[in-house]
């Protein structure tokens, strides 16, 4: 398996600080947000930039939000297909402000994948269904199983929808094992950060580190490997004191912790 | 349906002070936690308070925390049995400290249910597991959905183990139609509060009064009652807020919030 670093981690550089810092690290992929694209110059521009770093684009964050509809992620299909990346992940959306109709929401993310899946085919992007931890229902995602995630994308063949394993997200699913075996080769991403407690204020910014909580990584990424994944797992960490950090210092974080998600050694 | 007071609703009040307010406003149950009985005397006291004022106990909470051993949950069987509470709640424990084997603290769950199965069956209590939301996993209790907990409770019988309908940490799972339906007799205890958003800096403490956030209570209300419980609805309410009112308007507004439960006119 290799490492690829989720811009997010280090949320105060530019996309050409990041990239040379994974080209200094030995760090072979990259997964970008699309804000530093648009700060690189566009997605064209930061396609050189990557290419010259001779890094691959392992995923785009992010389309969704369906609850504001799909005009958005058809921009960032465009945006995904010039940086040739193949799988842009799909964080789907909350319920509207004051809504109590969760099965209404959860129609509206099928109905808005359904619309968006013949745009996306002709770009040759995949839609990667991100399913987010259900404490993030409300506001972020009505998608909130893996499980759920898979009813989802079967209504399409596994080239057009796959779905994302971030183990902050799906480490306390009870049906992980079965899951992550049936997603096999609808795997689009795997990401990685740790599960600290107790979480902060914001619990957006409650990630840590791979080995600082109380997240099996070793387990984790056996079952990964057992359905068959053979991408990058993309290190993707929401920290207000990680991004406090020389970015420098976070991705050597970051390689050094790596043989923890492998549980192998480096 | 019947209206039950939690009385971790209004925490900052005595069982006495709770226990009259429930009778002044026509709540006919009332479910305490071990730490207001032993304030009011223990068990025994406590019962002959709530029999004068004519109030069915509808659950003792609360027993668990396995992780630490089963001894605190065997005194709190024999408390519920004084209090002729049919129903102990099990909050069931989270991960030991530095723990990353989320396997072993599942299976310490079932080890010590099954140990304590007997003690209970002699003392009339039925030992009711909450799966609460998976944000508490790591920290609070590894059984996080309701399917979760019957794979639990069926191996007893259905008068020896239950499960608690908790609004609060159920209703983002896409699943719940088809669990709460599977539960049918196993339903010991439904309680209910809000979903708000955004969660406080407390995680523990974000839980908002019914009509306050966005969950569809007449939805889960028609559910539970399909299933076929007909026992009472304690309304439970985690928030500094709430505690921070006086306990005879929380309880008003307790009362006045009935209607959105049920869905029907009060």
């Amino acid at each position: 398996m290799k490492l690829s670093l989720n811009t997010a981690t280090v949320k105060k550089a530019s996309l050409a600080e990041a990239a040379k810092l994974c080209a200094d690290n030995g760090i072979e992929g990259i997964g970008p947000w699309r804000d530093v694209v648009e700060q690189a110059g566009g997605a064209a521009e930061a396609k050189k930039l990557l290419d010259a770093h001779g890094l691959t684009v392992t995923s785009l964050c992010r389309g969704g939000f369906f609850h504001l509809g799909i005009e958005d992620t058809k921009k960032a299909i465009d945006e995904a297909s010039t940086l040739d990346a193949k799988e842009l992940i799909l964080v789907v959306g909350g319920m509207p402000y004051g809504s109590k109709d969760l099965g209404k929401a959860r129609q509206n993310v099928r109905d808005s994948i359904e619309q968006l899946v013949p745009f996306a085919r002709e770009r040759n992007v995949r839609l990667a269904i991100e399913p987010l931890h259900p404490m993030f229902c409300a506001d972020r995602a009505v998608v909130s199983t893996l499980g759920q995630a898979l009813d989802i994308a079967e209504l399409f063949t596994p080239s057009e929808v796959g779905v994302v394993v971030d183990t902050y997200h799906v480490w306390w699913d009870p049906e992980l094992e079965k899951q992550i075996a049936r997603a096999g080769e609808r795997i689009a991403s795997y990401q990685v950060c740790d599960w600290v407690v107790p979480l902060p204020a914001d619990m957006l910014l409650g990630r840590g580190h791979v080995g600082d909580g109380h997240i099996d990584f070793p387990y984790l990424t056996s079952l990964v490997k057992a359905a068959g994944y053979t991408g990058f797992t993309e290190v993707e960490i929401f920290n207000q004191v990680v991004w406090d950090t020389p970015a420098a210092e976070t991705i050597a974080t970051v390689r050094n912790r790596w043989n923890l998600v492998t549980g192998l050694d480096d």
